[in-house]
Formats: structure tokens, sequence, C-alpha cells
């Protein structure tokens, strides 16, 4: 057991995992060597002989046997049918005890959860959103989830942390050639960001697809070189649930009242200034923060450079209106944005290692001034939590969260300092997501929390006259409301490890205890 | 020495090449393994430490030494003024011994002569068009040229055949982020195809560029993940020499009636029908084809997929009437597909590794239907030579003729069969570039000569009653115009090697004899 620089202790190995390379600061670690050789394919004839005829063809052609690493990415959201189909292929093809990687699963796939207990998933490295997160926390799994971010996913597959043996890649839209596009089709969900990364490295590349084209894809978002083979099915999502018709802002007046405190900081700081950038996100106050950020630049004639990270109308607007030069989009989240990433050719798809990777010669989160995000527990230390509910399930994944704090000049977590009875700043988080040292504000409807390592951005907000209170009166005010909180009863053993974005461990995620009753 | 599969001689060792693998056959390498990885890099903050003072900052920070590899891209063609910065630089720095590795240098790098003689350039492996390959024909070199195609160069990298120290991108525009573009800027080139792998591969990237923008580049070719340092010089070339105003059509009766033939070959090919896809280049031949073939396509309603290859304005405007639905540019001939690309989504910046590397799941040449290419010399087996003149001088490169030969579903070499009184036909080529096995015809003033090994293009052309002569035939009527030839007096040393696109060795360039007077 080491105590780390995030002040967890964490053991030094973990079964199922293996050796922890702790935690040692956020931009401690330096990559060394070189990035792992993907395997070199060759095919003579690829337009002829990609297009197999279902998945359990393009499963045997892929050379899949139990034990090994699957992947996939989730741009389709709660609208993806892809992880669902393969897992159920690979059991009545008796191929077991299988490693997914996928950047993210939802509610829809819970249908994993039977396959779980049969030994068809034996492991999961990936982020856990819903009914999997809640099986997984109550110990459901023999093995620990591992949670990686946007950034440190692609990373542990370049450094060989994570070797991909086959990839599938839901593909709204694909050819002949194996050229795959997110931008078009019935089940469009715009940006493949997370499935470069994928494509490059895995050994095999099978593209899952519901509109399979005559002729040759136009605009591509993964090139033909990548995919090995091209499988067509009858539906690859759920529209309803891949993309929301329109994402809204926030109509609850103390939420506003944050979202516009967080903007007046941004506003006060140094970095709002001609060529700004910033990422605020799908939620409600990130909603509302831009469009307060959009009125600050209307009226002191700001404009801004690029607009990053999961992309929604607000910014589409933003870049129609020349506040914006141009986006860059790693996930599409509304329809607006879709239809924006597939005519606008200032809107730009990248990749999740372009968006957040830390080992490259400088992401996109790198070049970014301000960003809005929000946590389920933010600590004295402004430590944030994103993973694990007030009751200590596993419930969502890292996302951006560590690349877009570690990277930007400014980064500010916004919310509510209750939800219901329940505080959102505490004495120490449940779980240690992305540590203090990487945050710089906390914005609650109580007024503006600088952290201390700041000065010069306290100074700016005092010269504006933001309403400026310390972490220590706001966890007063919270204890004042919610009373004394009990420590959340959990087992010994690890459910999940919590990746910081270089490989090393930053926290663990333990079993919850059953509340007696 | 062996004599290989193209019945060429080739020693099995060559002095400063190394040990030789024979070629083999035009598919029978397959690869082995992993491709090598590139080093990771990191870089917290590339906005703010990108930018260098000049070159002599980039190339200290570089870490280049006496003895390495530098890579160049040849997009600003014969107005390139890189290569002859960076290497007068280290010149200046007294680093020497360089091996450079440029897709192309041309008659605008003569001055690079003087550094070859003083040791500054010890070996060139790339194409050498004009007085660079003429001094290498005479023995100006220590070492030997090593020749590969556009597809073959980024399997070389991709494989570990070669390893990049440090890659030079002449960059039209790049950004502070390390962002890069060739579609903007005065130097605007057009796609940057070329560089991308030297981009992804290299130990260190050196961005060359004069429009560094403030802001964010967009649309990017190149992302900053990969671009170590951004350096701003006065000019990276001389945009007469970049772009030519507008590529034309051959006015010349004789070649019209060979494009005219090459075109109604394809039209009576069983490739000609919705959905063709073809590449032709340049030329004045080539782009007469383009011409023929759109009134063949306007004539029976038939509609393309993609346009391939080096762009030219008559691929645009084929694209712009709806005759084919995207443009894949691994390099933009000319203003108007400058322009094009830099405004037109279906006008797509490709890779040369997506254009046209033998080891991928499929590049976009082995999607190809037909190619019309050209040749110095073709031989009775249907070799041919692209590399050296009638006087057996080295003054062009392989391009992609390899490449898209070995892809294409047609491969058609069209041209007179004399110039002046040197006959293109011959009994046996110079040099093997590209062998006889993935040539499907040669076009010439006398008419349509099939590779005997397509029977059924022969079929093809007959029941379209085009005009046949064999080989032999042709062979005939060109020693009957020129009269006998005398072998190519040549010394035995070895200046060239011609690599086949998949590593193997095809053929090998001896010195020149400069002939009695």
């Amino acid at each position: 057991m080491t105590v780390n620089r995030a002040g967890r202790s964490v053991p030094d190995h973990i079964e199922g995992y293996g050796p922890v390379r702790h935690y040692e600061g956020a931009f401690e670690r330096l990559p060394q060597g070189p990035k792992v050789g993907p395997l070199i394919r060759r095919a003579r004839d690829g337009a002829s002989s990609k297009v197999l005829k279902d998945l359990k063809e393009a499963i045997e052609a892929s050379g899949l046997k139990s034990g090994m690493t699957v992947s996939f990415h989730h741009h389709l959201r709660n609208g993806d049918m892809v992880v669902n189909q393969v897992i159920r292929t690979c059991a009545e093809m008796g191929i077991g005890d299988l490693t997914i990687f996928p950047t993210a699963l939802f509610g829809v796939h819970r249908e994993l959860m039977e396959h779980i207990r049969s030994g068809v998933v034996r492991r999961i490295m990936g982020s856990v959103n819903g009914p999997i997160g809640r099986l997984v926390s109550e110990g459901g799994m023999a093995e620990p989830v591992v949670l990686r971010s946007h950034g440190g996913r692609p990373r542990a597959v370049a450094s060989g942390d994570v070797k991909i043996d086959v990839a599938f890649i839901a593909a709204p839209s694909a050819d002949r050639h194996g050229n795959l596009s997110g931008s078009q089709g019935r089940s469009a969900c715009g940006s493949l960001g997370y499935a470069f990364t994928d494509a490059m490295y895995a050994d095999h590349v099978v593209a899952v697809t519901d509109n399979l084209v005559e002729g040759t894809l136009c605009p591509i978002s993964i090139p033909q070189i990548y995919v090995d083979h091209v499988v067509k099915v009858d539906s690859i999502g759920d529209p309803a649930g891949i993309v929301s018709g329109s994402t809204r802002i926030t109509k609850d007046p103390l939420r506003l009242l944050i979202a516009r405190m967080a903007s007046e900081l941004i506003e006060a700081s140094p970095y709002f200034r001609d060529g700004i950038s910033f990422q605020t996100g799908a939620g409600g106050i990130p909603l509302a923060v831009t469009a307060f950020l959009k009125e600050a630049m209307i009226r002191r004639g700001v404009k801004g450079s690029f607009g990053l990270g999961g992309i929604t109308g607000y910014f589409v607007e933003l870049l129609k209106e020349g506040l914006l030069e141009c986006l860059m989009d790693v996930q599409s989240f509304d329809l607006e944005a879709v239809r924006s990433i597939a005519s606008d050719g200032r809107h730009m798809e990248i990749s999740a290692e372009w968006y957040a990777s830390p080992w490259t010669c400088g992401s996109a989160v790198d070049s970014l001034d301000a960003v809005i995000l929000g946590a389920t527990e933010v600590d004295l230390d402004f430590n944030a939590n994103v993973n694990t509910e007030a009751d200590g399930y596993l419930l969502h994944g890292i996302g951006g969260h560590q690349d877009t704090a570690a990277g930007a000049k400014l980064t500010i977590i916004a919310q509510p300092l209750l939800r219901g009875r329940i505080p959102c700043v505490v004495d120490r988080v449940h779980c240690v997501t992305t540590p203090g040292e990487v945050v710089d504000a906390v914005v609650t409807e109580f007024g503006i929390t600088v952290n201390p390592r700041r000065e010069d951005l306290l100074e700016a907000a005092r010269e504006a006259r933001l309403p400026l209170i310390s972490m220590e009166e706001l966890l007063h005010r919270a204890r004042r409301i919610s009373g004394p909180m009990d420590p959340l009863p959990q087992e010994d053993r690890i459910v999940a490890v919590v990746e910081w974005r270089d490989g090393t461990v930053i926290d663990v995620i333990r079993q919850v205890k059953p509340k007696a009753r």
C-alpha cells in the first residue's frame, strides 16, 4: 500500500490489474521509448473482398479467440446496437473470457450483464455508465474495471499498455473499400473521433454498418487502409438514442446564476481576449455558460479561435456567427452538430489522440484556454470525483475531465453546492478522478471559490468584484445544510482502478456495502 | 549476382545499399510482423513553445547531428526553397554526412550539388529529377541513390527500412499549435499527402512556413500532435514553380490520336460502368484522355466514383459536373486543384500511404479501375522504364507508376512510338521500373498493343473494333524507323537502386560512360 501524490492509499499490486505505477503528480511521468508498432497488413483487392456476409463471418475472419481483447467506441451512445450484437454473436460462437475495451458503455448495454455472469465477458476496460457500473460496484465482476480518460485511452494503446486484438467500429456509413464516415446515414453520429486509435492499432478491424454505400464515401472519417472487413447489419443504432434532438440550456434560476458567475470568471481572466478557445460540454450549466460567454464576446468585441470537445448546436451557432474560427469535434452531441460536421469545413473531426492524449507533441487540450466541467464531489484540496455517486456506486466514466483540466489554462467546475440534501463539496472526495492541482476554481450558487494556488486568478476575480467564497466557508455551508455525513460503508475489494491520463493509478474504487435496512 | 523474377541481373549485395532482397514478382512478398513504433513525444504547452526563431534554432532543438537522415516532401516542386535552406543551414552549422530522404528533388535543388561535393550530403534516397540525377549518373555520389515509389516510400518507413531522424515539412500555412495546411497561404500547394508519413514516423518534426497564422488553422492537413517545432522563414517557395497556372491538353494531332485510342480502350473494357475510378495524371496525353473519357461518360450516361492521384483542374471539372463523386488528392498539380481542395469537401486530401502503400488493408490504388501512364521505354515483355532516358541518364523518379500499375485493373501506357528518332519500344528496357506483369496495354500512334496475359481485354478491344497491333510488330516498326540502336555504354558501378514497391530490388542503374567524341 502506498499513499500517492494525490494523498490516496493504493495497493502496489491489484489482483486482475497487475503491478501499480503510482500517481506522481499531474505532469511528472514522461514517456520513454517508442510507440508500439501495429501489425502490418496487406490486402491487394480490398473492394472485392472486404465485405462479409454477417458478424459471424467477420468474427471468424478476424481470428478472434477466447481470452482476447475487443474494442468499441461510444459515439452511438445510448442508441448503440453494435456492442450487444457483437458480444451476443461471440457467445453463440462459443468465444468467451473476453476483455472488452469500449470507450464507454450505457444503459442500452445492460444485455452484457448476462454475458458477464456467464463468463463471455471477463473484464471491462472503459467507462461504465448505469447498470453495468451498478453491477460492478456490487462486486459482480471478477476483475476490476479500468477507467481511463479520453486522452489516457489512446495513450495506453499507443504505448502498449493495452493491445487490441479486434476493433469493432460502428460506422454510420461505409463503402466497399473500407472507408468509414460518421456523418452520413440514418444512424449518423457525426465525429468518429474515439475510433481512430482503435482503427490504427488493432490487429484486426471490423467495421459494422447499416449503410453500405456503392462508390466512394466522402467525406471520410477513417480511411480504408486501416479496415480489414466491413459487415452490413440491419441496424447499428437507434437514432433517438444516438443524438438528442437539441441540447437545452437550463432554465433553473440557480443554475443560470452559477453559469453566469462562471462566465464572468472567464471574462475577468487574462484568457478572455481575441483568440480565446474553450470547451463547455453538453450539460445544462455548461450550455448556459456558452450562452453567457457569447453575450460577453459580442459585448466586448472578442473573437475566439477554436471550440473543443463534445460539440453541441450552441458551438455550431458560435461558429456560424463568426465568434469562433473553427470547431474541433471528437464527439457530436446533437443533430445540429451532426449536420454541421457533415457540411462545414470549419467543423473538423479530430481523433481522441489529437483531442487529449498527454503523450503527443501537444494535443488540442494543451492549447485550450478555458473549460467548464462538472463533478459529483469536490474536496478541500480541490480534488474532483466524477466517477462515483454519493452512495459510492461507480456510475460514470472519466471522459475528458482529466485531460481538459490538465490542459486548460483555466479549469472551472461549475455546479450547485447541493443536489437535494447531498453536498457536492466535501472534506475528502470518495474517489479522486482529477487532482486539485489542475482545478482552478469551483463555482456554486454561493459564489466563486478560487484554488489558492492561483493567486493571479483570485486577484483578477477581486478586481472584477466577483463574489468570492473560500473552500472552507463553502464546506461549512454545505455541512450546515446537509448535516453530518457518515462515511460510506465499503468492502475491501477493489472493483475499479482509476488511471490518471498518463497511465499511473490515481485511485481505486471499492465494492459498495449494502446498507443495513 | 542473381537474375530476378523480372529477368534482371542484380548483385546480392550493393555497396552503400547493403544486402539485396531480390524482386520475387509483383505481389509475392508478404509483410511480416509489426510496423516500427515512432518515438513517443510529450509537449505540455505546445502553443507557447513550438515556434522557434529560425532554422538554426530548430535544427539545434531537433538534435540533428552528422550522419543522420532528414526527410522532405516535394509538393512545392520546382518552386521549393525549403530543402536548400535547410541543407545550407546544416552546412553552416558544421553538420554533414547526411542522408537526405526527399520524396523528389528538382532543378531548383541544384544548389545541393555543392553540398554533395563537400560531403554535407552523403546519400540520397528519393527521386532525382534533372541536375542531381545527371550528377548521380556520372558517378558524382559515393553511395547509390535509392529510388522508391510513392507507395513504396511510406511502406519503407512504416516497416523500418528507413528511419527518419528529422522531418522538415514545408508548410504553406501553420499555426502556433503546430497544425499545418497546404491549401492556404501565398505558397499554397494543395495536398500535403506525401508528408504525412514523415510527420507520423520521424523522431522529430520541424514545420517550415512562410505563413504563421494566429488562432487555429482550418482545414488542417497535418495535426499538431506530430509537429515538434514551427519555424517562420521569409519564403518557402516560388509560387510560379509550385503550381502551374493551368495544365494543358496536348494540341498535337498525333498525341490526340493516342489519347483517343486509350480512352476508347477504357470505354471498351468491363470497367467502363457506373462507379468507374481512374487516374490520368498531368501530362498532355493523360489530360487529353480525361477529356475524351468525359465525352464518353456523358455520351453513355456513366457516372464515376473517385478520381485519384495528382489532381488537375480537369479532374476538378469532372467533380463539379457530377461525373465523379469525389477526388482523392495526394498532390495538387494546378491552381484549380489548389482552390478546389481548399473549398470543396468532396475533394479529399489523402496521404501517400492511403494513396499507394502496398502494405495496408487496401490502398486507394487497389480500388482503382484504370490508370494512364507514360514511360521512356517499354519492352517486348511489357516492362516499363520511367527512370532513365535514352542516353542512360537517371532523370526521373518512379512516382506512383509502380503502385497504380500494380493496383489498377487496367493499366495503360500511352505515348508516341518515337520521340524524334528515339523509339519508346525496345527489345529490352535499360531499366525495369515496372514489370510487364502489371502492364495491360501500350497505346501508340500505331494502335493498341494488349499484353497477351490479358486475353479478356484483347477480346473486348476486338469486339469494339479497336485498332490492335502486336508488340512484335510495334518493335519492328520502331526499328525500321530508328535503325539499329547500339547498346548504351555504361560502367560497372551502380549509381542507383530501383526498389519495387514492396522493398525488393527490381533493378539497378549503372554509371553512364561518356561517349567517345
